[in-house]
């Protein structure tokens, strides 16, 4: 195989835009979620997000980055103040939604009402879910990391509530994202659907 | 749409596999990389990972979890002691030899022996890059901080190369993983080939 490379000196020479592109593009494919969340004078918030990671099954944690210094940071400050917040999984079909909620709208600005997704609310759980969504996790707040080496944080939430769309739920308890419809991205701008290759076993020493 | 419902408490009555399962699965789709490791004995260590992150573009971040309880250990103790660790994206062909890394083998077996893998070394750097990967980062630990909700350990690491195969690379900065042959993963066993729907426009307010 012939390779392109680059070092850090390299990677620090490119424009912005070039380095946004390759930096947010090699660590692979991310998952696509909508934020929701609302603030004391009950304004709704819903922001895309694609850094949701697993941190543990038992008890069940999921964690998320949050740049405050960018456009998340209504997501960032209502999570502090009302300590829970929803995650939707975006599908195909709402993939243009989910992306124009990226844009800097101001703050008396829902990006529920500028972008037509419908905000729903469940059993007295204080932030908005995302009807459209398939996929709804209500999340509650448990710890926030901030991080030194560039000022974003890390906040890490315990599963609520899971809502799942019928007949996606294996008896096995995997999620079949595929029935779902869900997305994946790259980069800053690029969405994909991806096709199962297969389920492997538990993996032992042969 | 009729959902199913989970409380948190109906998520702790699960046994542990579908817990397990069903938390794997639920924040959406994974990337999947081989972390490359050494240690002071020259031993490699390859170690399958879902939790990478992108952090930052300037500087040049990603993130990643580490559960030393589990299989990766090696992987933390290593980076702990050289400093340095790769990150080798997985393409569909090489997707069964990363499923097996996360088998439990003892620490005198490199999985590359194991899985068939080819570790290469780059340029005096000390940990070892996947041959058959067409995405290598060589990362330098920055940060890492201790998850108390669960124990976990987030390792934060500064970009200080990268290597990627001839014909992926955009005028942009893109990477596209489609011509990679990428793969992301979900739960804890499946694995996918993303098809892309479309890249979007940088958002604005309408």
């Amino acid at each position: 195989m012939s390779y392109k490379n680059f070092l850090a000196d390299d990677v620090e020479k490119l424009d912005k835009l070039n380095r946004v592109q390759l930096i947010n593009s090699i660590v692979g494919y991310k998952s696509v979620n909508l934020v929701g969340t609302i603030d004391q004078n009950k304004r709704t918030n819903l922001a895309v997000v694609s850094s949701v990671c697993h941190l543990g099954s038992n008890p069940p944690l999921i964690s998320m980055i949050i740049r405050p210094a960018t456009v998340p940071r209504h997501t960032f400050s209502n999570i502090l103040e009302s300590k829970y917040y929803t995650l939707n999984q975006v599908t195909v079909d709402m993939v243009e939604q989910a992306h124009q909620t990226s844009a800097r709208y101001p703050k008396d600005v829902s990006e529920f009402d500028a972008t037509g997704l419908t905000p729903i609310f469940r059993d007295g759980f204080v932030a908005p879910f995302v009807a459209e969504s398939p996929l709804q996790l209500g999340m509650s707040l448990n710890e926030v990391h901030h991080l030194e080496c560039n000022g974003t944080e890390m906040i890490i939430g315990s599963v609520h509530s899971i809502s799942v769309k019928e007949g996606a739920l294996g008896e096995d308890g995997f999620v079949d994202l595929n029935k779902l419809n869900a997305v994946c991205a790259s980069g800053v701008d690029a969405y994909y659907k991806p096709e199962l290759i297969k389920r492997l076993a538990y993996a032992k020493p042969k």
